[in-house]
Parts: C-alpha cells; sequence; structure tokens
C-alpha cells in the first residue's frame, strides 16, 4: 500500500493472523482455516454509508408487505415455476400449507440489501476521488439464510483493533477511528430473534417443558463459524433463549413433530430429557438449493411452514428472494403498489436498469440486448436462484443463451452491470496473501417482524411489528474476478473506512 | 461416561469443535488448531476451591515480600547458581543491575499458585466421594510468564454455554450452571496491567509521545491465542491502554533503549510515526529458559531491568519462581519470617513435605529416601526450571540420580508426591478424543502490585499497593501421565464442578 513499508505490512499481516476470531471451520475435522479478510479498511463514502442505513426500514417495508401479497408473488414469479425447480418446490410446499390453513400471522425477517458503489457517467474508476463521483447501486436483496452478519462483526472488531494500534497511520496521516464504524450484528439478530420468541409466548403444549428457538442448518456446514455466535449470544441473554440446532432434512421429520394444534414440538436426541421443547421460532439457515428439497426436504420443509412456530422467514417471504421479485419491483408503477410516493423514489434510485427474458415488449428488448456481443457487455445474466456462483457476464452471455432452450430464458433477468470505482488493498485469504486492485459490495442487515392481515386490502396486509437496521457486511474482491463469494475465496470481509469528499 | 448416550457424546463433541474461541496458532501458518479441552467439568470440592481462593492473597503477599529480600533469597538458590544455567543467568543480571541502581521501587506480580487435591489416609481414590476425602495441596507456585489464564477463560465460557444447554444433564439430574464458576481471567489480568500502567504515570521523556505497554514474547510463539486476548482487552478499555508485542532477544535491543533518565523508549518498527513511546510496564512472557539468556538475551533482560518502566515481575520477583525458594519456604519457621502466624499457618497446610538434595541435615536425609528404589516411589525430583517438563518420578529416580554428577544434585528438591483422587472424563485434544480416568490441577491466579521499602526492615521491606485474586485455571490429564502440559498435549483445560458433600 501507499506509503505502507514492507516491515509495515509484514506485522500488518502477522497481527492479522493472530485474530483468531475470523477462523471458521473445515467440514470435515476440527481444524480451521481464516476466513478471507482485507489487509486494511476500504473507503467508503460516508454519504452512501448512511444513505444505505436510512432506506433499510424501507426495503424491510417493503418485502413483508410483498411477502404479504400471494397473488403478486405467484404473477413475478409465475413464468419460472416450470423451469426452476427451486421455485417449483417452494411454491408447491407453500400451496400445500395454504390448504392446511396458515394459523401463524407472525413473521420474522432478517434480510441483507446488497450494494456496490457505480459511477457516474464520464468518472474514472481509478481516480482518487472516484469513491465520490457514485450512486449507490443495488446488487440483490436477500430475504433467506442471510449470512455473513458474524464474520462481519468480528472483521469489523479487528479492523478497529488495528486502527487503534496505530499501525494504519500513514507518515502524519493517522486513520480515525471513529471513521471506522462499530457493528454489532450478532447482538442485532439475536435480539430480533429474541423478540420474536417472546412475541410467541409460553408453551402453548401440555408436554413441552420450555419454547425454543430451533436453527435449521445444512449438513457438514462450513459455516458454523458463522453462525454459532448468534446462538451463543442467545443462550448468553440476560433472559437466555434456549436455541437448538437441526439439520435440514430427514432429522427434522424423525426429531420433530406437530400436536393437534399444530405446535411444533422438538426432542433433542442429544438430551437426556424426554420432554420434547416447543418451538417458537423457526430461523431457516438451510434449504436456498434446490438439490435439498428431495421428497423429505420437502415435507420437512412443509411440517415446519405447518406448525404455528414463527418461522424466519415464512415460505412467501422467501419466495421474494428470487431475482424475478427484484425485476418486478424494477417494473414501472410496481414500487408505489406497496411504499408511499416519497418512500418509492428512495428505492427506485438505488435500482440499476433490469429486465425480465420473457417475450412482454421488455423482454424481448432485453432479448435483443442479451444476444448482441457488443450491447450485452454493459450487462449480467442472472438465474432466480440465491447468491451470484450461477451469473453470465457481459459478452459471454450471447453464447450461453443460444446453449440452453428457450423455454429457460424466462428464469434470467438481465441486469445492467454496475461499474464500481477501483481501489486498491491486501487481501489474505486462507491460502493466498496478495495486492491489487478491489471492488467492494456494502451489505445492510435489515430486521423485522411482522403481521399478517390478509383479509385486509392490500395497502394494510401487512402490519410491521418491529423494522430496525441489524449492521452491515462490508465485502471485497479482487476487480478481475467477477463473484463476490466468500465460500469460494473470491470475497473478503473488509470495514468500510467512511470519508467525506 | 455414565448415563451418557453415544448420541450425547457426539453431540457434546461437535459442539466443541465448534467452539471457536479455544484454538490456538500453530507456529508457522495461520492455520490453528484446538487447544486441548474436557468434555465434562470435573468434580470440586466448593471448600477447596474456595480456600485456595482465599489464600491467594496471603500467597501474593508472601512472594512479594520474598522478592524484596534479596538476601533471603540469595541464601535459598546459593547451592544452584553454580551449577544451574538459568539461576547463574537472572541472579547475575540481578546484580549488574543492582549495580545501576534500582530506579522503580514499585513492580507488578501476575502469579499462579498450583494445587492438587491430596487423598486422606486410607481414603480410596477411585470411590465417588474421594473428591471429599482430602486436603488441597499446593503443587507449585509461578511467579513468571504465568499463561493459561485466556485459555481458562474461555474454556470456562463455553462449559458454561454448554451446561445451559442442558447436554450435561443425565436422567433428571440436571447440572446446575450456578456449580461452575464465572471466569474473569482476561478482564483481571489486562486490569492489573492497566492499573500498573496507570500508577506509572504519564510519558516523563520529552521525546515520548505516549505510555505504552510492552510485552516481551518468544519468538515462533506458538501461545498467541493465550497472549492476544489480553492485549485486545487493553486496547479494548474504556480508556484504551497501548500495548505493543516485542520478541525477547536481538529485537528489544535493536527497537528499545534507554535515556539519560533510564526511561524505556520503544520504536516499534511497523509504526510509521517515528515518535517512540515510553514503557510504563515490561509484561514478560519470554525470558523463562536458560537457552534464551545467550550474550544478546542477557544484554537485552539488563535493560529491561535497568529502565524505570514498571516490570511484571522484577527480576528477584521472577528468581521466587524457582523450585529452591519453594523448599526453603517449607523448611521450618520459614514463613513466619514474612507472615503472621496465622496466615503463615494456613498457607502451610497447602504444603507438602519438600526437601533439599544438599548436605544439611534434612538433605542427607532426603538423598536417602530419593535413592532408595522403594522410599523413592513417593517422591518427585524437581529442578529449578519453569514448568513440570523436567521432573523425574519415583522409582525413576534413584537411577536418574546416579546417573548425573553430585554438584548437580544441589539443583533438584526433593518432594513428596501428591495422591489425587481418581476421576473419569473425555478429553479432547488436537489430535485425540479418548476416555478414562483423569486427575486434576487447580491454578489460582494473584494479581499485585507491590512498593519496594529496601530502606526498611525486613518485616515492612514490601508494600503491597493492590492485591487480588485474577481468576483460575483448571486442567486435567490422564491419570497415567505424570506430566501436565497442555503444550505437550498432556494437560487439557477444564472448568471445576464444584459440588459439597
Amino acid at each position: 500500500m501507499e506509503g505502507f513499508s514492507e516491515e509495515q505490512t509484514l506485522s500488518l499481516v502477522a497481527q492479522i493472523q493472530d485474530w483468531q476470531h475470523v477462523r471458521s471451520q473445515t467440514e470435515s475435522s476440527v481444524f480451521s482455516y481464516p476466513v478471507g479478510v482485507s489487509c486494511f479498511p476500504t473507503a467508503l463514502p460516508r454519504a452512501k454509508f448512511q444513505q444505505a442505513l436510512e432506506i433499510q426500514e424501507i426495503y424491510n417495508r417493503l418485502y413483508c408487505s410483498v411477502a404479504e401479497d400471494e397473488q403478486w408473488i405467484h404473477d413475478a414469479i409465475r413464468d419460472i415455476i416450470s423451469v426452476e425447480p427451486l421455485a417449483a418446490a417452494l411454491w408447491s410446499i407453500y400451496e400445500a400449507a395454504k390448504e392446511t390453513g396458515h394459523i401463524q400471522k407472525i413473521s420474522v425477517g432478517i434480510f441483507r440489501s446488497d450494494y456496490m458503489l457505480h459511477l457516474n457517467e464520464g468518472a474514472e474508476p481509478q481516480s482518487p476521488n472516484a469513491v465520490f463521483e457514485t450512486s449507490l447501486k443495488q446488487v440483490e436483496m436477500n430475504t433467506f439464510s442471510c449470512s455473513g452478519g458474524s464474520h462481519a462483526n468480528k472483521v469489523g472488531d479487528m479492523h478497529r483493533y488495528l486502527a487503534r494500534t496505530g499501525i494504519y497511520n500513514v507518515n502524519d496521516a493517522s486513520l480515525d477511528i471513529a471513521s471506522l464504524p462499530v457493528n454489532k450484528n450478532i447482538e442485532s439478530l439475536a435480539s430480533c430473534l429474541a423478540l420474536a420468541h417472546t412475541t410467541y409466548g409460553g408453551p402453548r403444549s401440555q408436554e413441552a417443558r420450555q419454547t425454543a428457538v430451533l436453527m435449521i442448518v445444512q449438513p457438514n456446514n462450513f459455516n458454523t463459524a458463522d453462525e454459532r455466535p448468534i446462538e451463543y449470544a442467545l443462550w448468553n441473554r440476560e433472559d437466555p433463549v434456549p436455541t437448538y440446532r437441526l439439520e435440514f432434512g430427514p432429522d427434522i421429520l424423525e426429531h420433530t413433530w406437530l400436536t393437534e394444534n399444530r405446535e411444533l414440538l422438538f426432542q433433542p436426541p442429544w438430551l437426556a430429557s424426554k420432554t420434547p421443547v416447543e418451538i417458537s421460532v423457526v430461523y431457516l439457515r438451510a434449504g436456498y438449493e434446490a438439490e435439498e428439497y428431495n421428497h423429505v426436504g420437502w415435507e420437512a420443509r412443509l411440517q415446519l411452514e405447518n406448525s404455528v412456530a414463527i418461522k424466519c422467514p415464512s415460505l412467501l417471504a422467501h419466495i421474494t428472494t428470487f431475482k424475478k421479485v427484484q425485476q418486478a419491483l424494477a417494473a414501472p408503477g410496481a414500487l408505489e403498489k406497496f411504499l408511499s410516493g416519497s418512500d418509492a423514489a428512495k428505492i427506485r434510485e438505488t435500482f440499476v436498469p433490469v429486465y425480465p427474458l420473457d417475450e412482454s415488449e421488455q423482454g424481448l428488448f432485453a432479448r435483443k440486448l442479451a444476444c448482441d456481443p457488443e450491447k450485452s457487455l454493459n450487462y449480467i445474466l442472472k438465474p432466480s436462484l440465491e447468491g451470484g456462483g450461477h451469473n453470465v457476464y457481459g459478452t459471454e452471455i450471447p453464447d450461453y443463451l443460444a446453449s440452453i432452450p428457450q423455454e429457460r430464458w424466462y428464469s434470467y433477468i438481465l441486469m445492467e452491470r454496475i461499474q464500481p470505482p477501483i481501489q486498491t488493498n491486501i487481501l489474505m485469504g486462507p491460502a493466498a496473501l496478495d495486492s491489487g486492485q478491489t471492488v467492494s459490495e456494502l451489505g445492510i442487515l435489515g430486521c423485522c417482524l411482522w403481521q399478517s392481515q390478509s383479509d385486509q386490502t392490500s395497502e394494510h396486509r401487512c402490519k410491521m411489528l418491529h423494522n430496525s437496521v441489524g449492521g452491515w457486511t462490508f465485502k471485497t474482491k479482487f476487480a478481475e474476478v467477477d463473484e463476490m463469494s466468500v465460500v469460494k475465496g473470491y470475497g473478503h470481509f473488509d470495514t468500510p473506512r467512511l470519508m467525506d469528499p
């Protein structure tokens, strides 16, 4: 880094290696490796950070309202239900649950809205001031199984510690610790789940001894280091909230069951006590991949959805995480159905053009763009899947589309590519330590609790019981890499250094 | 474990693996491995735990007083200075420093007194009540570079978390969380160093920009996981205490220097600012092995000792960690030199017979015991070195003594072997997971700040400015292993389960 000596860098790296808390567990063994982190905090305009925080409560309200509008959601994803296995699975579970009848009107949401800075027309990506010649644009909205909160919290603590030691000071320019925002993700996510737990109240079933939160996780989960701190925080509260883990799939059917009144009872197999606990909140950190919904996975999710437990999130809220929903909300007038004009404007300001690839007017226009080797350069083709893993970028789009049957085009959206400012950093992953040009992504965590009022008209279908900002995640990757996946080693947790022009 | 199912055990192990905070760093890489821990808290009589806590302040006062009595210490270790390289090095540095003249009258002590339960005459080691048919006996007193505090703190948090989840409940017997004492080692060790830092006051040198604690550590230190939390706690205090690490040896001479008034100035090479910091407190976590005192190490330690910085601990306090001092204090009347009759009685109650191997009457008696293949069975031969690594046990003593020149016998003490009650546990180390018969060792951390009044008579040479219990460590090993070393994988961090008869 500029003005940073070899010696300074080596010491910085050694100190980061000592910061144990960012270790993450490998699948098969107790040995662990560090989560990728940036050696230096990355500059971010204070005003953009504030803007992202301020609109999160609007985003929360928007998605909770959408989650209560079955018809609107169905219209948005109708085209992909037939071609997208995950959409098909979730919708069929929703319909089966609807038949049984929803008996829990309250839902919890732990959302994460991801943003990048988008350069203004004509701004020079690598100029020192580039970050200030930008606007805040949303990459995607995640409403299901949002991860990274604990890592971001701990890496934020790490960068603040390093800043205190003065190691980031170059010449006489010192990094003001106040420019690194405090991150309380772990505490606020736990508080949100605790609030839902309290809202549920005491055991309703005679059989149960107590109520508890049930965290549904993936088998051979590599990311326990991100999930566990939330459990520890729940158990360690002044008024402890019992929290248990259970793997998605057969374990759910084996160890949980519904009472006549559809209370969800759970018998932790590893506990001696044979009195079951009654689940107050189902916190889903698994079930976001089509492969998980084989016959057993399907039945398991249905059993959870049918229960009176508060779901984090409900099935419809889960479905709103699909890119098709993001695209439908970008359509003219869509936001105004759920938000006031001024709120809608604040949200739309963060949108980049997103198009369907269907046969609507917009869709046909987008197909032209996507199939044009030159025009496609500025776009990303995104399937309606979790995460960015399956995106197709720029010039690769035409060939890719040509390689798949047209019926599958429906499941994709075409999104204009965000042009972020380029910065430099040293990124430290489990395997490699490299310096280079980087781009960053800001995620804002939203925590909300809402009540369905499906009897009401659409404007009043969703009653917000709680709506707050949980905290943030900040990830940085090398500019030449397309994906931001931390799991794959591309993304590195970072802390924004808030700057004014 | 009794009444504990396979399923319960597997889940317990998996949950412990997820408890990241007990990871420790390997020498050469960022990859890490877990510190050895016990799967179950180990029973300890509440009364014995209380006794150990209550007498710690007396032990602190005793060793601070001894540390101010040069003549007494010299008498105690005279015989080994010629044969024991570490003793020779430390004493010669002390004398060199004395020539220059001590200008800092205040010292800090972070001590650890280690105990085991010793079975009463005729008690059955493996009976369920064996732990109650015991008395508390001191294994050794550590006054230098005491480790394990952070690990013990975190493992204590782990066992308390696990207890909350109910996993330790067997049938209808539930483990009361209140029986697992809260451990605040990290906070209290940091507070003790912060107090010394404050007592030192602001910079005295015009050159320095601020005062800071300097932690002296070993190169390629595997135990950063035990040291770092104390640094983080110091930096994270409401009134942050700057704390820097420096390796014992050449780095000290290269990066620190004394001013005319012997302020110790330090220029962290990894910081851009070229204004040095003035060291308020030197916290030594290295320098406990003879090998470290080559010419450079000798000069380095002398420079630290010559400075006006407050040492944790002073050289004489360091020397009191020698087994010869423990043995000398066990001699009739020795304790009464430093303590009131009632305090001396409380301390002596925790002693087992300890003998010199010199040519005194006691020494000759001990030589008879040590050279007798049968009598030696109940004894341990201990050199005046840190830790238990070099002990010789029972029947091996006669042959060992025969194998070394008689002059070297002086550096050893002969200690009656403690006969601990046998318990069972599952111990989980970096490599192995085994169940079996175990024995445990309780360490009580003492934190003190004292002022030398060398002008006074022996009774009043030491003025205690602060005297408190810092917390505890609790280690468990398989009964058939002699050593308790965690580094070597024998000792496992544990949490006492306080029980009443």
